[in-house]
């Protein structure tokens, strides 16, 4: 009986899944090689699917079939973890009427319009409104969703499950309190000359440099492809078709290469995902930050390390040695791990990174508890950069207006970025202790064991433990920052002498 | 009412478009950019697209609004054809049960299968058993369809709506009758030195000319764009949409230039529907004899005619200048245009192709009627090829398995190639006479003329007209074969001094 049902649940999920992957490749075509008139019908084209995957998890049926699994016996742990997770999900997007998510999805084009309209003319007054709109609505969402103590802890539950303002505030206190003795003995310090990184490097060399490292860092391209996008980013159609982009600027060396090598690691994670559980719980993520952790442990642990270029400078000094011959990997290391206060948070460094986090979690926050304005977050933006990085942005367009998640209505996505960073140095550490020779195989430029270890302790087990658990069954506690702050340290340290 | 009616019938049928055109994306990235692995899930992506646009276009409510549209009386002639050739689709689609589908959709997938192994192999054996399952359920399906003269009938409708074999019979009649005396001349005469086209032809520079081609036809590259594939195809994800491949072959210039042509002319079509009828009848291609005669109008008429090259030949020698600063365009054009009796339908030139389509449609007709057995085929097929074209395959990879139609169901497809050479012909001719100074302007290398006849005469009328009508409109009678042998004597007793 209950196989059945198990049945009737993996082909309405899956068949669901097929829409939001066709969904993917449709976006995925979009970013990369659409013609610029194909913006007219594909939006429809994207709300259809969208919108049919949306009315099969939301239907009765699928409910029903859902609440009866709750309560069958012969179901496998992993059959049971599925259903468990389907429900919840389930039990969620039927939380919000189908008006209000028309309601939004508008809304999320309008204000993306004003935000492209707001961008071209350097003034925030066109999205302002649109932004307020949206605000409304996000509030309307938490109120729909329901919460405890605030209502960001309904919104943040959206990218990261079980995520709440009492689980953060700690967090962004450590990173209040112990980040900023780090960077004023850095700003004391000899600075670093990372002049080199703005050589001239042309394409095809980067290119293909890039593609090196995807290989050795064990990204199947008989399962994945790289191509070139104005932002970078990863998008998967299976666990068997995971595809990168990047960017190039052939007079910024910094821009392509970190953002394979991150792209990257979110691409071993979907790549890593079980293929039998296409579609299902089992077969997906387990969360943003989880996510980002592996981002962000390939670009920074292991892409920004000194064992790295070990192996991978002479590599690159054969792709440019006009521009390298002369440059001793040691200064290189130094150049890419320049820290330094800056207005952008996609080319902040891995330390002030986190306070471009912190001032948009902060303000999320207060637009959430409806204690700031929408007109006001110009002003409140350039105060926030002033208190806690102390530079200010000339104009909106590199203030207020840099990032588009908001514009989307992402509010409660970007902390999962810095509780990725987090999570990824614990993960990197305990990796380090599980395989004492971790260090020495990534000097050889093998990248397998470190990939290894992430398939067995991360990539496996898809959405079927949150992000804390999962945190408690690597590293025998939750997310401590700690990790992150001996990562820091001890790296810093030796970049600038400390 | 009508009013009401008519938009709901619209919202049905575009959304079933909208997932038709997502399919379309998915095939073209298959075909183009997927990685090898992605196949697995990619099936089960497509056929969830597929049953669910089919479970929309076959549901009891869209017949009832289709029923309910055709007694309305205040639509638009435009609305109101729309809402007529949907209804007949909508028949006919209800002809098929969905256990019928499923059963066809999994043959057509194992006959695929068997016949990549057959071509592996090198022989029909594999492929012969699941061809014979194919063609019992292609005769089940002229049955569910009903006919009233010959089962193909029924068939072919699928590719051409009211095609019969009482109307192909005179076609292939004329094919058999009045083109082996104009082969037989050219055979008599001296033969055509074609060596020209087997030089070294660089990739890029072949890929760059026939990007210059593609734009001085007026294909929209804003609303399109050309890519590498096996096979070369036109796809469309709306008119905005409209992309088109071809392949290279650095030895044999003739693979490249006349595919990009051949699918341009696909491509201006598509590009040329209107974009208000999106997803309905008006806004889809009126038959695919009349798509054929756009490809062949374009590759034959105009890029193998001397006045394209008066133009095009210098810049193509600008390309090539060590390959073809000593040929005379007389030459490149005898060259291009060489007529030799062959055993590969897409290698083959304007006139034996013919005989192709016809041993193919006589085979057709005879497995519909039961007068052929399946294991037969090879012999049968490398009889007809002695019969008309004089040639005999050694192996059946080069004779029966050439082609991957039959594989897919397709029966009924073949003629309307040949249907597409005459109507193009036809057409063209007509051109000729309404625009006097046509041949002028494409020696000037200024193909717009043109293009806007086509968009006049055949593009903007979308599904409004049958082929036949539509020939009518445009040249004052139906499909007549004088035309192409008007076209062709002219043409082969230049080359050939016949």
């Amino acid at each position: 009986m209950s196989n059945k049902l198990y049945e009737s649940y993996k082909e309405i999920t899956q068949k669901a899944a097929d829409l939001q992957f066709a969904s993917a490749v449709l976006q995925w075509d979009q970013e990369v090689y659409m013609p610029a008139k194909g913006y007219t019908f594909r939006g429809r084209q994207l709300a259809t699917l969208a919108s049919q995957a949306h009315e099969w998890l939301t239907s009765d049926k699928y409910g029903d079939v859902l609440k009866s699994l709750a309560d069958a016996k012969s179901l496998s742990e992993d059959e049971a973890a599925n259903a468990r997770l389907s429900l919840e999900d389930y039990e969620k997007n039927r939380k919000l009427p189908i008006d209000f998510i028309e309601k939004i999805t508008q809304q999320t084009s309008d204000s993306y319009n004003a935000w492209i309209q707001s961008r071209k003319e350097n003034s925030f007054d066109a999205y302002a409104t649109e932004l307020g709109k949206m605000i409304d609505l996000k509030k309307q969402q938490a109120d729909l969703y329901g919460y405890e103590a605030h209502p960001y802890d309904a919104l943040l539950d959206d990218y990261e499950k079980g995520a709440t303002v009492a689980m953060l505030e700690p967090v962004f206190k450590d990173v209040k309190e112990q980040l900023p003795p780090l960077l004023a003995k850095i700003k004391a310090a000899q600075q670093v000359d990372d002049s080199v990184m703005e050589g001239n490097y042309p394409r095809q060399q980067q290119w293909e440099f890039s593609m090196d490292v995807l290989k050795a860092m064990g990204y199947d391209l008989e399962a994945g492809r790289q191509d070139i996008s104005e932002h970078p980013f990863t998008t998967s159609f299976s666990s068997l078709d995971v595809r990168v982009t990047t960017r190039v600027d052939e007079h910024n060396f910094a821009s392509l290469l970190w953002s394979s090598i991150h792209e990257g690691g979110h691409a071993l994670y979907e790549q890593g995902l079980p293929e039998a559980q296409y579609g299902l719980p089992l077969g997906s993520a387990a969360s943003l930050s989880i996510h980002e952790s592996q981002s962000r442990l390939w670009e920074n642990c292991v892409g920004r390390g000194l064992s790295f270029w070990k192996h991978f400078y002479p590599v690159l000094q054969q792709y440019f040695p006009s521009q390298l011959k002369s440059i001793p990997v040691e200064a290189f290391y130094k150049a890419m791990n320049k820290v330094e206060p800056s207005l952008i948070r996609t080319e902040a460094d891995e330390i002030t990174y986190h306070f471009h986090v912190l001032i948009r979690y902060e303000i999320e926050k207060a637009l959430l508890e409806g204690n700031i304005k929408t007109k006001d977050l110009p002003a409140i933006w350039n105060e926030s950069y002033e208190k806690y990085l102390g530079v200010s942005a000339k104009d909106d367009k590199i203030g207020v207006l840099q990032d588009v998640h908001w514009s989307h209505g992402s509010f409660g996505y970007f902390p999962t970025y810095s509780l990725g960073s987090f999570y990824a140095a614990q993960f990197f550490e305990q990796a380090e202790k599980d395989i004492p020779w971790l260090i020495g195989t990534i000097e050889s430029g093998n990248m397998l064991p470190l990939l290894e270890w992430l398939r067995k302790n991360v990539h496996i087990h898809g959405r079927k433990y949150t992000s804390e658990e999962l945190c408690n069954r690597i590293t025998g506690k939750g997310l401590d920052f700690t990790s992150f702050m001996r990562y820091a340290e001890h790296k810093y340290s030796g970049i600038y002498n400390l």
